[in-house]
């Protein structure tokens, strides 16, 4: 058991909670969250649970010029049983201190970290959806306080959790998206801070989204920046390709990010003796695959969506379609059984779940 | 003239000066400051000087989780003639719309922006130092405010200036630096946001540059992310080489940023008839130099320092000495005429400098 004393205070002017068929990704807020200060040469303290409120910062703060800032994505689930349930966690809390190592930022202790997260889940546990599909979104973060207009690592942090009660992604059911490979932007090189969830390198992803939604696509395909051939990932999602029988995808090479879906499907395709390999895909790989009819089936990965298979590729002028613009056979087992893992109705014989 | 009306609510509890010998850079911030706001439909709105004071934005702010945010470091003198002056202001301005644009952000009017900080020297102008070498540092910054988790571009912005009373960058006079020439690390890549002045691209920086710290190096000297040959650019300084009489520094390629005082500088040589050539500078091409005798002298530009000699280069086992680590005579004549220029003891043969 950790040792961390949490100050909680309530929230008397609790908000009204929006049906969770009105509910729009990370636009609704629950009435509390968590909040942890870090100063140099003490460490964190004032561990918090307090009404959602604004944060206010001096417009010197390094969070506005230097952008030293992280943050993870994970959900809670609720299901019939009346448990509330969370997937890897600790994997959420390993990967938020990977990404502060990168930015020179403080790191949390993994283990109180997760205990706020409980504690805060348990002060809020009205604002948890249970319709099917619905889930609590968290957003564990950190940003750098100090005053300071300088370029050196902040000197102060704030560690911070929000939760936003969300609605299905998939309203009317798991379907195939169109997506555009970007040949002009790119998302990340080694060397740099694509494996790190940092604020960014999302900024720089929207100048490219902007053409993708011109054009009817739903996400960007990312390209390696240095030869502008290997596949990186799509959108925010890392990808997989079934191609004649082999599973594939991007081989972690430094400037993707280590999705905790991804690792999972890669665990779960290895548990169903599906062969999977983690290398290098080109497009040239992918173009070849289609030509000969054995591209079977493409998806994204990643928390918010689970599963997003997909459905057609535009590579420069060429299409490729997939699967008829289908939902492939195990792009539908994986989405049904890690889903089901995460709502407790299907069986977790990995240990991922945490029960709250 | 343009017609844009500030509000300025004054401030009441004006804070004390800090003699010129003991401002550090950044840490001190005159009694106002400017901000505008953005909201999408109806543009900027709301432009005021207000006293100095806190930034209050909702924990879901985009600035916070996806980082579109830009800012411009520029600098207004006063002299002994009593007049303050800028030193190419609207290129300042114009470039933060380059940044902007590639940041998917809402572009500020420049001559507004421009008429903006004038006004708020005018309100603050007490707050210039006028002893040799210091200056008013002023920094725009413009932040994504809306209170939305989800990556797409924010439809609110917040346009603040701020500024900073500043010593002398030279307490000792001008003298060269150690560099670290980086291998592991990479600033910026074409098709990234290498050319925009934006938050993510400085804390990506602060990790190499812990290394370079540790072995008393003062700034990392970044190489290109695709050969790892090119140099790029030196700590947040474009970067100079005399060499056997031709002086040279990296072109714009994508990944630079378009620094005003390496374009000064470009324009300066190329009216005192000194060969200047804009290229691809390799470390290769800088060993040989070296061994060769040919090395003259090295420099990095910008802003807060104008001109910052480099005494000695280290890449990977390799040492290469400049100069015999003093300043050349080349670096000491640009770094003499655009301190004169700037502030007003030099003849401005090009327009740059606007006097209030
Ligand atoms: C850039 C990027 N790639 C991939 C992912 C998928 O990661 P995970 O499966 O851990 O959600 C995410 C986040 O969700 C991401 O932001
Ligand atoms: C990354 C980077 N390169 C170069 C420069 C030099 O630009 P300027 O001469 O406009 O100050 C700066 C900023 O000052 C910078 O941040």
């Amino acid at each position: 058991m950790s040792n961390l004393k949490i100050q909680i205070t309530r929230n008397e002017n609790k908000k009204e909670k929006v049906p969770a068929d009105q509910l729009i990704f990370g636009r609704t807020f629950t009435d509390h969250m968590f909040i942890a200060d870090y100063t140099e040469g003490i460490g964190w303290h004032d561990h918090r649970i307090i009404p959602y409120q604004p944060v206010t910062l001096d417009p010197s703060a390094t969070i506005f010029h230097y952008g030293q800032t992280v943050f993870e994505g994970m959900k809670a689930y609720l299901s019939d049983d009346g448990i509330v349930r969370l997937f890897r966690p600790e994997e959420n809390m390993k990967r938020m201190n990977n990404s502060c190592d990168r930015m020179s930022m403080a790191k949390i202790d993994e283990e109180h970290a997760l205990e706020a997260l409980k504690q805060l889940i348990e002060v809020d546990k009205e604002w948890i959806p249970s319709e099917p599909g619905t889930s609590l979104y968290i957003r564990p973060f950190m940003i750098a306080t100090e005053s300071h207009l300088g370029v050196s690592a902040s000197l102060t942090y704030s560690f911070i959790i929000i939760m936003s009660p969300v609605g299905s992604y998939y309203k009317e059911g798991i379907h195939p998206v169109k997506i555009l490979v970007e040949s002009e932007y790119v998302r990340a090189v080694a060397g740099g801070t694509g494996t790190a969830k940092t604020a960014g390198n999302y900024a720089s992803c929207l100048k490219a989204q902007e053409v993708a939604d011109l054009g009817g696509y739903a996400q960007v395909l990312w390209l390696d920046g240095i030869e502008r051939k290997y596949i990186e990932e799509v959108g925010s999602m890392n990808v997989f390709f079934k191609i004649g029988g082999e599973v594939v995808t991007p081989a972690l090479n430094g400037s993707i990010l280590d999705g905790i879906t991804r690792k999972s499907i890669i665990q779960l395709l290895k548990h169903w003796d599906v062969p999977v390999t983690e290398r290098k895909v080109s497009m040239e790989e992918i173009r070849e695959a289609y030509r000969t009819g054995k591209l079977d089936e493409a998806f994204g990965t990643g928390t918010a969506a689970v599963i997003s298979p997909i459905g057609e590729l535009r590579w420069k002028g060429e299409l490729f379609y997939v699967n008829n613009g289908e939902t492939g056979e195990l792009s539908k087992k994986l989405y049904d059984t890690l889903t089901g893992i995460q709502k407790g109705t299907v069986q977790d014989p990995f240990g991922w779940v945490v029960e709250l």
